[in-house]
């Protein structure tokens, strides 16, 4: 039984989990590692019982959340090892998950299990962090090896996760990274893409001033801070440009049947898929 | 001063149009045209005051709003002349214009001034109609020369669209299909690819399985209906396919820039667009 949690990094996503767990019932202790002001909001906000040093909380933790940015999920990984209980699972949520598993992969002490919840909103921070934000939502488990959900830890971080809602999903690091680069990265590409040349285009303001609904939706991940996709771009590079030569290959094949009438199958695949998306929900 | 306005084809936006009015204190008669089911349900929900046949209809409106399909405008349009009152206006809700305003470029009778309304549901039919629904978007308004939108029934429809809460915008139809090109229907197609290529992807279900609100924001409008897009697409195949080209250079570059380690760019570029066009609204 989880008697501590250590939150590091308590913002949009590691400030939600420990209000989830809260929320869910969790009765032990709630640290959190982050920087002096954020510390501040999230004990006002009621997600952490205190802050700490990132060596004190793992030393105390039985489950070690890592909430930051992938860059520094992958600078604490090496450095937190020595200092974990001989039981303690690591887990994380950052978006790629193929390096942060490589680099836990030699751990001697305590456990790493990947982790990556399929949820998020377009502002950040703690402020913003919410108890049902996982509510509905898939969370992707990457171990490495099949044995490792068997653990007790393990299963007791599964057991959480269906408290708070979501929908834990089992794959590889590798299944994930690939699975993601198309049902998230792609998306972000192509939203970008779009955004960029739009606003590049010397008509700019009237598209913008013909925008219906239909844009604003498409344009919403065009939004995401690139501080967060220097990070997944930078981790899932080949899978990513993978998915976009997929996309090409794809997107010349709709013009071609556009342009010879025969359009219509496009439409009604990807009507059907957009449709068992949000019945898989 | 519109004492009736007949609305052809009461669906949700000629229901919502007519819910509009009447919540921003029109006091005259409208009629609906439609089939006898849904005739019965807009009487039901208070759109209309009565049904009528197409050439009823003409005879008595100063207003006539062609709400239905394209290619039902498009239809309407070279039978009705003959039945309008001198003065009467006819304008449409038609997704593209060119087509449409040529087809009333010859008339004699009445005058003809295209629009339309940036606005839109998922959900189709009078039931789905909505007072509101015009509120805070652009309603654009193409006539074909600029001395149109002097006449008193072009300015009173002017007045009507401001009262219903929506943005006139006046352009020309050309400009018009050229615009809704980049702004709506080049965003229905990168749905839609994206949808069909994740759709026909052998590991579809995985995907679906790791979705997150992104892709299922990048995935709306694909749900939208074929009949509605074949029209558009059937009207509008020229600019479409410049604004598919010239959207498959950007993703080149794009493409090219993530591969180079020069994408940042393209995202500061892409959210700056996407806030833009939030700050409009």
């Amino acid at each position: 039984m989880f008697q501590t949690v250590a939150i590091a990094g308590v913002g949009l996503i590691g400030g939600s989990f420990a209000l989830a767990l809260r929320r869910a019932g969790f009765q032990g202790r709630i640290l959190g590692v982050s920087s002096p002001r954020t510390i501040e909001r999230a004990l006002a906000s009621g997600a952490i019982d205190a802050g700490a040093a990132l060596e004190e909380a793992c030393r105390e933790a039985d489950l070690v959340y890592l909430a930051g940015p992938i860059h520094s999920i992958l600078e604490i990984i090496p450095t937190i090892e020595q200092w974990l209980k001989p039981d303690a699972l690591v887990t994380d949520a950052g978006s790629t998950k193929g390096r942060i598993c490589a680099a836990a992969a030699g751990w001697q002490r305590g456990q790493f299990l990947g982790g990556h919840p399929m949820a998020g909103k377009e502002v950040r921070g703690v402020e913003a962090a919410d108890a049902s934000l996982f509510e509905g939502r898939p969370y992707l488990l990457t171990p490495v090896r099949p044995g490792q959900m068997e653990s007790g830890a393990a299963r007791e971080l599964v057991q959480w996760i269906e408290r708070i809602g979501a929908e834990p999903n089992v794959l590889s690091p590798e299944e994930h990274d690939r699975t993601v680069a198309l049902s998230s990265h792609l998306p972000q590409m192509l939203s970008t893409a779009l955004a960029a040349t739009l606003g590049r285009n010397e008509r700019a303001a009237e598209i913008a001033a013909a925008a219906g609904p239909g844009l604003v939706d498409s344009t919403r991940l065009a939004l995401s801070a690139w501080e967060i996709w220097h990070d997944i771009l930078d981790t899932n590079q080949p899978a990513i440009l993978e998915a976009m030569d997929g996309f090409t290959a794809a997107w010349q094949d709709v013009r071609g049947n556009l342009a010879s009438g025969k359009v219509e199958r496009d439409f009604v695949i990807g009507a059907a898929f957009a449709q068992y998306l949000r019945e898989k929900r």
